[in-house]
């Protein structure tokens, strides 16, 4: 399709909540023209004067933007350990204090929506014409404004059947309730999604009608570890397509994607080298967003810095139709108002300015892809030194799934797809292994809560499984583990803990 | 009342919305006891790795404390030039990247959590014992939060009748709407809100019931530009009491307290000298907030960095009891998170270590309340150079009302209140003046507006007066002047575009 033909988004104001339709317009729209009229004097804006904010210049040693190597290396190692400075001055500049730390738009400082929408159209092509790409104060704020412009009370979303405890914390309340789709090695299941809106019945949903929104974290699902990759991403798009479903795919981690994982009986020097050759190589590794097939304007992506360069930023941009940009930024101006000044301008400056632009921030990324990579080699690595990991089919070979046990004869203790994007592998226990015999939901809930609290009373933290169940089904027997933040010593550690522990509570001696 | 005889809050649980009933608490809190344990690794949390931070320390250049002098100097002179570096290194340190950037706590850090509270103890005395101070990201957001805990749609909320359109904006769109309580050069009236509490009439407001909050912003009215005296917030507070009403106190403008405006004709030496001699005298002359009268916990005051330190910080705190700051953080969690880290760490760095806490900042804060009445006063110096304001004494001293005409015996054109707080003037139309003798509410109006098109048209943007219109209530004719952004020079350029223009439509040469 070429540019000339890309089409526009089509009108999705029918999904929009009560809420969302009864906030006015901003009454001052009538106003704005004579704003930027030269030589005007205003004293409509209620600014404090920038000469009285105590912050004269702020500057950040930063690091540069290839400071990670591309190919295997100790993690953490900086190849480049040179550092730049992003400064900002009080006055002057593309960024400076006196812009960044006043009232701003909502839509934040103009050279960071640049890059952001320079960013999106290389990496993520959407599929319309008329994107919108907007600043937000963090996935989670981003997701909690969507709640109040896409729902109703009584409506529900579809997600993940184990789901990210918050997002499911800032809907239910509202009286919107996730509605379960099963998830497989790949994610979400187009399958399983088909099935349900196919057979929904709204009596057997509390009278809930067919949800209209699909809630997914679709590259390393938290918890699950999954990702999804083109093909899926497309049949589920056209299933959304059918039944008029807007997908919000909240994707902080698709930047956390790492090479498939090889057991170590079978890597070679090739396997062992973690990138591609250059950027678009790189690109083209990644499994692609929802964007991409996105020729009606129905998703709404959430990207976020909290991954990439530190949570705390409390940053990130929506990627929507231009409808749902204007109503979430009504939204934003009555609670978050802008993202704070200090972290636009800083992060602004290091993108724009000592990073160069999109370019440098992709050598920045390709850095993290091959230390998360590292991350994650070295965490299934110690698995596999403790147990004997056996690769099971499902698919395609992104998809396998590994099954540990304690000798190569001995029952299967616990499986886990090893992920190739994130920070989770998600350990999904064989309970029916365990000389305890589970059988009812309350006893595998018990059973994973007692071997949870001998882990932690033998000096490992995991994080269980029923935190994350979209349904509140019980009875799954899962861990989650994060190897995001240990090194490598450390989770040999860990490893070797939960090997002792698991083997000891499945009364397994290997033989 | 000694310290140990002060009361606990009250329970005030049954002022929570459904929303707010309906949020659970943290899920994890049962695991909470092993995570500090010592020695202990952790793969529970989803944190990325500092080391991938790029910030590796910032620096800024901050005023020293004392950047403003305390006495009449023309505006915006530092008298202390001097820098100083609030520096943030990745590790180490009260306040450090490693921390302040990652996933913390909604509740913020732990410097600026601990200033924040002896700031509060001591400057503002609440009269209960169990008070919490909780960080949020900007008094905006606060509110919104208060929002969605306080109210069910169709509930309505006591607020002067003139409003800040954001705060109407957050709420109207729940089904919650403002009810309007009459202002006089003090703000909100004690009279007007006993009057409407005692005779509410559930049908004559369509159902509603008795407003359970009131919101109120006391100091320097936005866009009133009234301030609450003790003896006003004691009368509000005790017909609070009386009828089981939540008090927002949302008060931005609480440190820029100006001394009371004296005109030029009666200015002395002595009334010159803008300042206390210390900090004690500097907070006795500043009226209290509600807090000091708060026995019950029944305020929830809300400050903000945004006028002090600098709006894009998005960065303050709330005062209120255990019950409702739990429920706050809860909220908290599903939408803002924490305040941005840069901002927390930036902030706290400068108030705790660059300004040595609490007395710094209020060596800060005097040289602020001097400039703000350097600015408050040549603004009204210049009206009374193009006009002849006559005092109008409405009660005490510091609730006088100016009244402005061409000439000593010509008609009064408009009149203000000399605000002794914030950042604006209320300008009040004399409409019944103008030739064009408007009677009908929709004639104001649209007299209003063309008086206001005339001041665009000749270089001068103000306000307009609907925009702040609590009961959208027509026939009103005010405009808002924000003295807190240009210097004299222009302010006298504004003052004179807007003299001219006022004769002009009032046909007034001043005979």
């Amino acid at each position: 399709m070429s540019a000339a033909t890309v089409p526009k988004a089509l009108d999705h104001s029918h999904h929009l909540s009560d809420l969302a339709r009864a906030r006015e317009s901003s009454p001052l729209k009538s106003l704005i023209k004579y704003m930027g009229k030269p030589g005007i004097i205003s004293l409509g804006g209620g600014f404090p004067h920038p000469g009285y904010f105590p912050f004269e210049s702020i500057s950040a040693n930063v690091y540069a933007p290839d400071a990670f190597p591309l190919h295997n290396a100790p993690e953490g190692t900086r190849t480049n350990a040179s550092h730049g400075v992003a400064d900002v001055q009080k006055y002057g500049g593309d960024i400076n204090l006196a812009s960044a730390l006043q009232y701003t738009l909502a839509m934040g400082i103009a050279p960071l929506r640049t890059f952001i929408r320079d960013f999106t159209t290389r990496v993520f092509e959407p599929a319309y014409a008329d994107f919108v790409t907007y600043t937000h104060a963090g996935n989670t704020d981003a997701w909690s404004i969507i709640v109040d412009t896409l729902f109703n009370p009584g409506q529900g979303y579809f997600t993940e059947e184990f789901t990210y405890p918050s997002a499911q914390a800032t809907a239910v309340p509202h009286g919107v309730k996730p509605v379960p789709i099963k998830i497989d090695a790949q994610g979400l299941s187009a399958e399983d999604l088909r099935r349900v809106c196919e057979g929904w019945d709204e009596a057997a949903h509390g009278g809930m009608k067919r949800p209209h929104v699909l809630y997914t974290v679709p590259v390393g699902h938290n918890p699950c570890g999954t990702t999804m990759g083109a093909e899926r991403k497309k049949l589920i798009y056209d299933i959304c397509v059918e039944y008029d479903i807007i997908i919000v795919e909240d994707d902080p981690y698709y930047f956390l994607q790492q090479e498939p994982y090889v057991l170590p009986q079978h890597r070679t020097a090739s396997t062992s080298a973690t990138d591609a050759v250059d950027d678009e190589a790189f690109l083209s590794k990644l499994a692609p967003s929802f964007l991409k097939f996105d020729y009606q304007g129905r998703v709404i992506r959430l990207d976020s810095f909290s991954k990439t360069i530190a949570p705390g930023a409390r940053l990130g941009w929506y990627t929507c139709s231009p409808l749902f940009a204007e109503r979430f930024e009504r939204q934003a101006e009555t609670s978050t108002q802008n993202p704070n000044g200090f972290g636009q301008a800083l992060v602004g400056s290091l993108l724009t300015q000592q990073w160069k632009g999109v370019d440098g921030y992709l050598r920045w990324l390709r850095g993290l892809r091959a230390q998360y990579t590292i991350r994650r080699d070295f965490t299934i690595d110690a698995f596999a030194r403790t147990f004997v990991l056996t690769p099971r089919g499902e698919g395609d070979a992104t998809s396998t799934v590994l099954v540990a046990s304690s000798s190569k004869d001995s029952k299967p203790l616990f499986e886990f797809v090893p992920p190739v994007g994130g920070m989770f592998i998600w350990i999904k226990l064989h309970l029916s292994s365990h000389p305890a015999h589970p059988s009812t939901p309350t006893e595998i809930d018990e059973l994973e809560r007692s071997i949870w609290v001998d882990l932690a009373e033998n000096g490992l933290l995991v994080t269980p499984g029923w935190y994350f169940n979209a349904a509140a089904l019980k009875g799954q027997g899962h861990f989650r583990i994060a190897f995001s933040y240990s090194d490598e010593e450390e989770m040999v550690k860990a490893i070797a803990i939960f090997a002792r522990v698991i083997k000891s509570a499945f009364g397994d001696s290997g033989k």
